[in-house]
């Protein structure tokens, strides 16, 4: 069902440096199944990260940010994260937090690290308690299985209604200094970010400061994981994860005025937006992918809000399902967006390269059979011109289908 | 498909003395269909309305907002309206209002009337070429067929994608004197009212003075029109208008203040929302009914947007479809809603009398056998205490099936 997904190659995933990753069979609530994953990091990396704004944040959200904050007043450094599947323990109030932690002091006295150099993330059903004890019999296996070729084995681990594995890895010179840059990602229902994704871990073997990373965490997520819709509905345990492992020759980042920054920034970014636009792909039910850019607003707030809007309406999303260009569709969440002050007489629509509206109104030669030629295609850019600014934001999306109401409707059976 | 949709006797629909109504078959988009629909009233009765916050409101919208306020000038009462189905006359520009202004002046012509005497309103297909010489032609047929016992034939003629006629009716006694009101609405999709849906008329026969009505139709509009979604995308043509016929033997409501206006309010407020229930009872694919109260906030606006948050989502509606007590999908919707301050741990949540969460976690006495069983039902109370104030708000929608998709997925087949 997924729409163009890229066939990944395990080999063509690279290790990174000072990272190794094993997963276990837990029994979390499925048996026979990757369902708990262990990443190691070698003393020296730094790890940021963003998390869901989602009020109902997971209990293992909640301590991410603990154990973050710890680290930035000056403890000692993140050195494992863990991953459970098949359960979000989001919704399950203090017997949750109490779960999380007792998975972080599990893994902690069998690594000899402390509780508060791991970071815990869950992913899976809310609501329903966190079977900790099968968590912490899974640990040893995830331990032992350790490695650092282990990237796609660690994608396949943290899925859930995903039909694909997802991850993304390149090689960049930087000052000429090779990076290798690896990541993981999940998601295909309950995405509308806001901060990040349901999971995106990327790591990287550059050595970057603790301030600068946090920085480069949040204006990645921002062009990535943040730019992306399935359902419109944000999880709760949304968390996109920066690791610098620091082994690579490059001199340390310590600013985010430097080149090698620079450099750094648009090679992470690049690798999140991949692992960002995978999970479109595999959307639940998704046959088509739409790149929505809305340009000429005022500022980017406003062009998102427009963004959204289209690519959350299940009226926009069910035509281009149906291939059916019943464009007016588009229009009217344009108009419902709540940019309260726009002027729809300065607005223009265009279906790839088909221009359907014009100053707010049909292109007098707008033909049918031009978007419907566009309708038809699998990847379709839907291009918003407001008329009122400079500013611009792109969004991508899938198509809402038959199969998505399956899915959703028979998840937990 | 219709969930507990009420049968509905077209002679249990009372005539609004002063009101006649009348319709044609015009061929708008399809042959041999009831397509438009012409209501009028005797000098002497007042008219207000709400409309559409969408910003690419239809042509027809304009001209309804400009006719009203040309009446709140001193300029003479409304005498007439006029609905076509099959055509929005949205996203059409300065050609969509030379039709809408075309249709009026044609209406005047055949009366005697001024063309500002006339609104005009519009259902149907964005963004497409309001085929007005047809609708012209249509209309001394529908003159022709003016009847005040015509309601039921009116709610028919209106109708798109519903697939049952809305209309409710009742006699109610204010001070000794009996007023008498009937309405009817449209609407099954591209529901998500902003002020009105789509399409609700709903006249009676007191007299009530202008400033007095215009007060009643917000009041009413906020407590029905404004309080149902069904996909949560706001149309290009919500019109919600009150008609005050002003036969009735009851003296002129001019004040708020009077125990008539308050009666008078009730019973309108009353039959809005059977009109406005009608509609989501009749929602695209709709298979169930759920009434969503959220209580215990600090303001209505905030108990609103948690109600539309869970109204609207995705997963909630599949979830509902299913009958599958998926129920942390209803958290994930509240802590997402974007009541930024919100403490989750005074939040419970109630399945009609089954408390689900408790403090904002998993009640332990909760067992997944008690929400099955009210899943399994066609009416559905979704409670939410927020512990945080006094305010409250209800939201009516329903689930959301593989009909829905189905439905909009052919809408222009």
């Amino acid at each position: 069902m997924a729409v163009n997904f890229p066939s990944i190659d395990p080999a063509a995933l690279y290790p990174v440096a000072g990272v190794t990753l094993g997963w276990a069979e837990a029994n979390i609530r499925k048996p026979n199944r990757k369902d708990l994953l262990v990443i190691q990091l070698e003393e020296g990396a730094t790890v940021a990260g963003v998390f869901t704004l989602n009020r109902f944040c997971a209990a293992p959200v909640t301590v991410c940010r603990e154990h973050l904050d710890a680290v930035r007043k000056g403890g000692k450094g993140i050195r494992a994260l863990v991953v459970n599947t098949g359960n979000a323990n989001a919704g399950t109030g203090e017997p949750g937090m109490a779960a999380t932690r007792a998975t972080c002091d599990e893994l902690a006295r069998l690594t000899g690290l402390d509780a508060q150099q791991i970071l815990p993330f869950s992913t899976g059903v809310i609501l329903e308690p966190l079977p900790v004890d099968r968590l912490k019999a899974g640990l040893p296996a995830a331990l032992a299985n350790q490695q650092p070729a282990h990237w796609f084995d660690a994608a396949q681990t943290i899925m859930t209604t995903d039909t694909l594995p997802k991850a993304s890895s390149r090689k960049v010179q930087i000052d000429g200094h090779t990076v290798t840059l690896s990541g993981i990602s999940k998601g295909a229902g309950m995405i509308k970010p806001n901060m990040a994704t349901m999971l995106g871990f990327l790591a990287f073997d550059a050595a970057v400061a603790q301030p600068v990373l946090d920085q480069l965490a949040k204006h990645v997520a921002d062009r990535s994981f943040n730019c992306i819709t399935i359902d419109g509905d944000t999880s709760t345990n949304d968390s996109f994860i920066l690791i610098a492992s620091g082994k690579s020759s490059l001199p340390a980042i310590t600013s985010t005025d430097s080149p090698a920054y620079a450099a750094l920034r648009d090679a992470v970014t690049a690798v999140a937006q991949e692992l960002a636009q995978l999970i479109v792909r595999d959307g639940e039910g998704a046959t088509k992918f739409m790149t929505i850019t809305v340009e000429g607003g005022k500022n980017e707030a406003e062009c998102r809000q427009i963004g959204y809007a289209i690519g959350h309406s299940p009226l926009v999303k069910t035509a281009f399902y149906a291939s059916d260009p019943n464009l007016g569709r588009i229009l009217a969440a344009i108009g419902y967006a709540g940019v309260t002050d726009l002027d729809v007489e300065r607005i223009d629509l265009y279906l790839d390269d088909v221009l359907v509206a014009k100053a707010g109104g049909r292109n007098p030669e707008y033909r049918e059979e031009d978007g419907q030629r566009v309708m038809k295609k699998s990847e379709i850019a839907i291009r918003v011109l407001l008329g009122r600014g400079d500013a611009r934001a792109t969004i991508w999306t899938c198509d809402l289908s038959h199969e998505y109401v399956s899915i959703n409707a028979d998840y937990r059976s």
